[in-house]
Parts: structure tokens; C-alpha cells; sequence
């Protein structure tokens, strides 16, 4: 099946929420945007990639799988910064046609799943589609004739995502300071072994599947952010998105601080005692697996009493769970303590693009 | 040389305008850029692809001509609003090093060129970087270890521009009635003029080489589309990327008219005498050929005596000329009045992504 950019784009539009409103004063089908702020509020962007082959694999991802989390990894780091989400843009090249190996191309019904996936995200997450772009992706010539060449049919997402934070509110990674409590929400590491199961093939089983659904269908805490910013509880504050170590490190390096990390403290992912997956254990998916996307933030001392331990009752449409791992503490040193009370450096392990190839 | 990834954002970030200010609260560092908005303003923004063996090619188009070009590109979309750029975020996928031919990495000094280009287009346009992802490119695995396969390292950069506009002004394409006049600027065919020479590896003779500007430094028209929208001159307005064919068809088409052009009144390129290019003439050129970035817009007939003759006075930066070529009439058909008083319909031929394909 040919298609027009301009059906192209049509399709798109039909099936995910973008029809202009208070906020969204001209959404798609024109040059470009036109967005009302909101009287005394800040916007926040970003955008983030999702691309076939590097952030997801055609082939064992499904694709209402591959929609929603395009959204909601981008969504994470509105929720980061305590912002309420409002509009995203969509910029998407898919392979020409011609080229696609028969059953695999991207633009029939592949796409509509893609596109249900992300209107669900959309739906959750209140955003809006104001726009976005569409373009044949660069690799369209077969390798060799074959269809598992290197050089198959891939497509590329970029989402930029804009959301709305009270004046001067936002929170920052840069704020932590000596003796701030430290929090993550969720489990650690459960994204990563969700990933692990994908990678070693095990995703078809039945018996795994529910371990699947953090590396599918990430939690974004976006009312957990929201409740930080309203009550100016969060000194600094990221997403967890390359994983423990290399996240806490940034965030450290940002404020100009150090921090002291409790093994004993961490929520780490268990592993169901029948799964054995070679070099995988709880501590080194906790510490160092990425794409969880739950909240890393610190707490001011004196307000530490005031966080729920029963977060369920603030934040009960995912069942948040908040846990204290440790404190910010003066330097710069990364420091993990173990059950035994025994020091070692934490090194910063998580996910780096362009150290992992 | 390999790198990581946040030496990576470093690189990008000391080479192109990112300084917070009184506009972008929060820049480059954190998990989203935080913007606040002017008093009475809207914002205005759009995304556009720039991608390696669709948008440019890497062996024949200067690094330094695809980071101005990708961010001018962009820019345009705002221009054709009628807005003020103010924020670009970028997002770039680079291909990993080990498997980039010798001398063709992309993250080495082809990257410092194009960031260079992409710095000189933002101190033009007055745009400050915000923001941003970078990853790995899918494109990594060699094709059968050739350089000249069909997978050589692949660039794809996306580029999300911000900019502010009066609210309720911007211009939209929607706004054309019949009576009204159109007008363009600039000449017609003259950056399909300067691809055709590239495609035809004609860019490397230096008597071409004057031809090639149009194409490698589109001029953008943001002081016009200003002018326009502070004095309430234009009743629809676009940019001409994909040709004026396809481009008028949208214009017609979201404002439900038709239009009359002559042919006698089209600014079309001019080729020198000694230059014989094959398929090549003026009209094709000035009608289908696509990436001019001037302004399309229709001005109401009373209002026309106010569109000045010498834009030279109004808008000297550029030298930007404007063309009245036709009216919008009732219905929705396109036509084509030739020299002799001929009338053909006029079929958009332009650029489309997957038509192309």
C-alpha cells in the first residue's frame, strides 16, 4: 500500500486526541502551532527519541507497545521537572514502502497499532498531538535482497512533549543539599528485567508475562511531581531513566554534592525464584538498570516527615510506592553501603548510547 | 575517537547560543528546558526532519550547509506564522564510531562543522538551543564491510523550534477569500535549481557555485512575516517548501478557494545560457521545485496598495522581492493562465515524502 504524506498525516490524526482547544488555539494541519499559555505558568519541553533498532527491536516489540512507550518515556521528564503535560508534537520517519520486506512494512497495519498505543498514552497522560512532522526514513535499500539484513525497514520517533509548571516552581536536578533525604519511587530494576526477558527471548512465554509490563508499560508519576511542586517539597529531582548509578551521579554532579546509598534501603526488582537469567541479579538490575522512569528526589530534612508513607492513599491510580535509599551528603563521592555496613564507590553503570556501542 | 554521551551534549552545548535568560529559565542539564512566556504573546511551534539520504546528502552536501540548513528549515515554519523565533531543541542520531568508514565518522570534526553551520543559522535567526536528545543511529552494521553500501553511517537530526507571536495574530492558511491577491518572494525554482547541480555533481565547479546558495542558505523571511502580522496585511500565509504546485494546492485547501496564477508573473529562476541541464527549465523548476522557504501569502484586495513595491527599504537584511502571481477565486480548482491567455489546471507536482518513494 502507497501512501501520501498528507493521508499520511491524516491518519494520524484521526486516531489520536489533537483537536484544538483552550490551550491549543491551531494544532495540526498548519505551518505550525499556536499555544495559549496559561496565566502565571512556565512551560516545560523536551524531546526524546525512540527509534527502532537502538530504544526498541521491530521484531519483538509489539507495536500498541512500541506507541505507548514513545509517549510516556518523553512524558517522564515533564513529570521530572513536577510540570502538568499538555501537547506533544510527533515526528516520525518510516521506510518507504518498496523496500519493506512483505508482511513487515510500517505504514499499514503496523502503524495503526503503533498509533493506538500512543493515543492510549495520550489518553492517560491528557497530552494533546499540536503537530509534528513526517518523513521517508534513510534506510530503504535492501541489504543484499534479504530481509534480515542489517539494513531492514526502521523507523524513527522523536516526541517533543510541552507541559505547564507554576512560575519559578520547577524542580530541578541542581537543588540537592548535604543531609537532603533521598527517595525513588517504585521498583528498581524492574524495566531492566522486563528488557532481559525480551533480549534472551523468554517474552513469549506466559508464565513471564507480567514481569513484562514495567519494561512495556512504564508508571509516570506525573501526580506524584505535581504534589512535590504544590507543596515545595523536593530540593531536586529526575526521572530514572539510564538507570540508578548513572542517574544519582548526574543529579550529585548538578547540585555540586555527594551522596551515601543503603543497599539494605534499595527496592530492588525480585526475581521469581524459577527464573535464572545468566549475569542478573537484583542489586546490579537495581543500581544500574535503565528505563524505569520513576522519580529520583531529594527531601530537606526538616520535611521529610512530611512525605506519606502510605503513598497509595495520595497517589492510588498506579499504587506509587515511595522509598528513602539515602542521604546527599558533602563532596562529590558516591558511596554504596552495604548490609554489613562495609563502603564501596558507586560507579555510575547505566545506560550511555554512545559508550554502549 | 569515541565519546559518551554526555560529553556529546557538552560539545553541542559550548558551541551554539544555549545561555539561560529573561525567555529560557532553564536550559541544557536538566531533564526539560522551562520557558516563560511574554505578556499578551502566544507560542508558536513546529518540528522538522533533517535526515541523512533524504533531506541531504552526506558525501555531497557540506557539514557546515547541514546545520544551518536543518535549523533555517525549521525556522521557516515560524516565519510563515508571522512569529519571532525564540528556542530551537535539537535531537540528533549519530551513527556509533565502530562501524563509521574511515574518515566518514560523523562525531568527529563533521560534527563540529555542522554544529558550526547550526550556530551561524541561530545568531541569524536570533535562536537560542534549549534543549535537546542525542542517541546511536540505527544505521550501524555494515553493509557487506563497504563504505559505499546502501548502510553507511546515517545522520537524522530533528529540529523543534519555539517562537512567540501577538496573541490571536499568527497567520494561518486557513484565512484566503476570493478577490485576494498572492503573493511570493524571492525566485521560484531556485534551490531545486542548486539540488539538481548537486545531484547532477555539478556543486564541485566553481562557476556553479553561486547557484548553489539558494539551496544551501535558504533565506528566511521572519522580518516580512512580522511586518505582516503587525499591520494585519496577509489573510493566509505559508512557507514554500515542497514546491509552489503542492504548496498552493494545501493553502486552497484549507481555506476552501480556488486560485488563478500567470504565468507571465511567476519569478522564476533563470538559468545561465551555458547551462544545459537535462528535464531542466525555468517553469518546472518555478512551479514543482521544492526547499525555497519563501513566503506564499494572500493579501485582500483593498489592502493591497499597501504591500510595498521596493521591499528593499522595508526589509533589507535579505532583499527580499515580492511577486503578486495571481488571485484566489470561487471553487477549488488551481489554474494556470499562460502567456497566450491558456488556462491549465495546475497539478500539484511538488515534493512528497512517500510519493517520492
Amino acid at each position: 500500500m502507497k501512501i501520501h504524506e498528507d493521508q499520511l498525516i491524516e491518519r494520524i490524526r484521526r486516531r489520536i486526541p489533537s483537536a484544538p482547544g483552550a490551550t491549543l488555539r491551531v494544532g495540526i494541519g498548519d505551518d505550525a502551532a499556536v499555544v495559549r499559555p496559561s496565566r502565571g505558568k512556565e512551560w516545560v519541553l523536551t524531546v526524546d527519541q525512540f527509534i527502532e533498532g537502538v530504544h526498541f527491536l521491530g521484531s519483538a516489540h509489539p507495536p500498541e507497545v512500541v506507541g505507548y512507550k514513545a509517549l510516556a518515556r518523553a512524558t517522564s521528564d515533564l513529570a521530572a521537572m513536577g510540570a502538568l503535560p499538555r501537547l506533544f508534537l510527533l515526528s516520525i520517519a518510516l521506510p518507504a514502502h518498496r523496500y519493506a520486506p512483505v508482511g513487515k512494512t510500517r505504514t499499514g497495519s503496523w502503524l495503526d497499532e503503533m498509533l493506538k498505543g500512543m493515543a492510549k498514552a495520550a489518553r492517560r497522560f491528557d497530552l494533546r498531538l499540536a503537530g509534528g512532522d513526517t518523513a521517508r526514513s534513510s534506510s530503504t535499500a535492501p541489504a543484499s535482497g534479504s530481509d534480515r539484513g542489517p539494513d531492514r525497514a526502521k523507523v524513527a520517533m522523536q516526541i517533543t512533549v510541552l507541559g505547564e509548571v507554576e512560575a519559578g516552581r520547577a524542580v530541578r536536578r541542581r537543588g540537592a543539599r548535604p543531609g537532603d533525604a533521598i527517595f525513588v519511587t517504585g521498583q528498581l530494576g524492574a524495566a531492566q528485567l522486563g528488557l532481559e526477558l525480551v533480549l534472551r527471548g523468554l517474552h513469549r512465554q506466559r508464565r513471564w508475562q507480567r514481569l513484562l509490563i514495567p519494561h512495556y508499560y512504564p508508571v509516570i508519576h506525573i501526580e506524584l511531581g505535581r504534589w512535590l511542586v504544590r507543596r515545595r517539597l523536593a530540593s531536586a529531582m529526575m526521572d530514572l531513566s539510564d538507570g540508578l548509578s548513572t542517574d544519582l551521579a548526574r543529579l550529585c554532579r548538578a547540585s555540586g554534592v555527594g551522596a551515601c546509598i543503603y543497599r539494605q534501603s534499595l527496592p530492588c526488582v525480585t526475581l521469581p525464584p524459577q527464573l535464572h537469567l545468566r549475569g542478573c541479579d537484583p542489586l546490579k538490575l537495581g543500581l544500574h538498570g535503565g528505563e524505569d522512569y520513576g522519580l529520583l528526589f531529594t527531601v530537606p530534612k526538616r520535611l521529610v516527615r512530611r512525605i506519606p508513607r502510605d503513598t497509595n492513599y495520595h497517589f492510588n491510580h498506579d499504587g506509587t510506592r515511595l522509598t528513602r535509599i539515602g542521604e546527599i551528603v558533602r563532596g562529590r563521592a558516591i558511596k554504596l553501603v552495604g548490609a554489613d555496613g562495609q563502603v564501596s564507590p558507586l560507579e555510575p553503570r547505566g545506560w550511555d548510547h554512545f559508550r554502549a556501542s
